[in-house]
């Protein structure tokens, strides 16, 4: 039962990474899906675009290689994945593969049923997949329902952020430890971290790359931060290290000799109390989670930190299912309680479908750059 | 109680790492201790050289500039610790420290306890450092009494390497992997580990770094042997992994791409089966524990291989805390009932304490290199 408002097909963005080696974005149209009795349709009105969906979106290719084609409603995005990074592709080589972790719009369309049909109308959160298309249908059950008075921008980063920043909390609480490290700590998520942490009274060290960052976060009221890019990082990392106590880091960088840096520094910290010698290092247990690849050169750990310590891949997915439904719900009702305070999210622009398709677009929001993200509404100017 | 053929002063060798930065190796005449009530004066016949003893002799010292002095009784070994270590040394800075985890020898006196009287005149096996010497005094429950015709060689490895496999195969089960890898497979420990894994029906997958090597497991029944010297390295390790379904490693070297590379194979062999393509990479957790240093050098680790992942340190001490005193107790006795076996080890030389201080020994033992493994004897010839 579609709305009549609703066209026959409509945008759905794609990534396909060819056996050839080449990696094509482009816009698909599509039929537009037509809700079953549990579903419902969405016009997807704010949908950001986060570091995770960037790995999708680019696969291995290296953005440098760049090339526009296509028309300015229809362009193509063209660039080569390296051969060597080809194997690591496998999975996906030659399929057409929609994108977007999660976003917000307005229900146009819904199945008979009644879960369905309540929630015509309403401006809801979708975390989902292919959330860059001008339509999503959905299960009715997995719509989070806005609170009246909010707009499609200020839901549309409901999960993916609020829930990973609420994640390395919970985390640091299950495995023992009592403050923690982030190592982007001026970025959307990193600002969302601290506010989290001054509200719950947590110890939070806030790693930044840039003297401006610090400023930015001290004027939030952070209590912890440390530049990389001071000649002083290791000593004033150790310091708040000790500090804190914080013997648990999330790391977004992940390439490069930061993450040994800060077991390195944990470990120092640690020693400062230890009251005789191991040559094994100390019996306090030092974790990295790597959560994110902005550097995605190899990971350099060296090694003088004793031998209780842990580099790993986190991810919000197998945090979720290792908590289990009902926690997670908990975490999810406080993001909409709390969705236009702590967990608020800002966008530098706000672009069409075809707009994120341009060289220029994606040069700025390819880089990664804190305080640069962006918001596609694939609906905009219709 | 002393017995009367022991000796007042006795020989203790010492390491110590001095706030100038140089690391100092001899032997120190020290009072020969008395055994209180509940202890026993053992007279050390065969303490080996373990890469972890290393670690506490040597320091941070870069032995290429080791130099000779003193006698040819009391040789005098020095070395420089690289400036830029000194910081991970600063706990043990100034501290003249005994070494030698692990030995055997005989109970040459004993306190006036009913325990300790007992021991009298029996061959026991001691973990307890400060082995490197003629005489250890130790509580006498501290000591593991080798079956009769036991002799003191056999049985002075009965803990560090037994207890380390049997640690790696209790850790695989506990963590819920079903065949594992060894880096270092044709070692003292590698050997041990391959027996016990062909005893016990568990999958290993032996890297080695040489043809010679491979051959030698061979010749010892293992069923996976993967060279790291070979042009097909890494399909090796992949088809041998996915033929073991191997997920969990320990590896000795600690420095370079090895342990990056496991996991990429280990990566590439759970893709081999997977079902659906998922950017995050399988959900298969690949664990790398590292539990020793042969490469002193940084950890090199290229991220392709999804988020599942973990790589952190493993050793001894820890797992048995972690899986408590019963536990502990039913693998040292499997290690006493299958001393001549499975735990059997085999040494190239057996020096005296004056010996093991001489640059010719250290350049052997000091480059830690598989089928190189050196005996002390703080008694021979006496």
């Amino acid at each position: 039962m579609a709305s009549t408002s609703v066209p026959a097909q409509s945008l759905q963005l794609r990534s396909l990474i060819k056996s050839s080696g080449e990696l094509e974005i482009s816009l698909a149209s599509v039929p537009t899906p037509q809700p079953g009795p549990d579903e419902v349709l969405v016009r997807v009105e704010a949908t950001p675009m986060n570091p995770s969906d960037l790995g999708l979106l680019f696969g291995a290719a290296d953005m440098s290689t760049a090339k526009a084609s296509g028309t300015a409603e229809r362009p193509v995005i063209t660039a080569t994945v390296p051969e060597r990074l080809m194997r690591s592709m496998a999975g996906r080589v030659d399929q057409s593969m929609p994108v977007g972790n999660e976003g917000a719009g307005t229900v146009v369309a819904a199945g008979s049923s009644e879960a369905a049909q309540a929630l015509l109308g309403k401006t809801v959160a979708i975390l989902g997949g292919a959330m860059y298309a001008q339509y999503r249908c959905i299960k009715a059950v997995q719509c989070l329902v806005l609170p009246e008075g909010t707009k499609p921008s200020e839901g549309a980063s409901c999960f993916v952020n609020p829930l990973t920043a609420l994640g390395m909390v919970e985390t640091m609480k299950l495995e023992g430890h009592k403050a923690l490290v982030h190592t982007v700590g001026a970025s959307n998520l990193g600002q969302m971290l601290n506010r989290i942490c001054l509200k719950d009274g947590i110890g939070l060290v806030n790693i930044v790359r840039k003297p401006e960052q610090a400023a930015l976060l001290r004027a939030q009221g952070a209590q912890h931060i440390v530049d990389s890019s001071a000649p002083t990082f290791l000593d004033d990392l150790t310091n708040a290290l000790e500090a804190t106590g914080a013997t648990i880091a999330f790391d977004a960088i992940g390439g490069g000799k930061l993450a040994g840096q800060i077991l390195a520094c944990m470990e120092a910290a640690a020693l400062r109390t230890a009251k005789e010698y191991s040559r094994y290092g100390s019996t306090t247990h030092k974790q990295v989670y790597l959560y994110g690849g902005l550097d995605r050169g190899p990971t350099e750990i060296s090694r003088s930190f004793g031998m209780a310590w842990s580099v790993g891949g986190w991810l919000l997915t197998p945090f979720l299912q290792k908590i289990g439904f009902a926690a997670g719900q908990k975490l999810r009702q406080r993001v909409v309680d709390e969705l236009k305070t702590t967990f608020a999210s800002r966008y530098t622009r706000e672009v069409s479908l075809a707009e994120a398709l341009t060289l220029d677009a994606i040069k700025v929001y390819g880089k990664q750059a804190t305080g640069e993200k962006f918001l596609i509404n694939p609906n905009k100017g219709l």
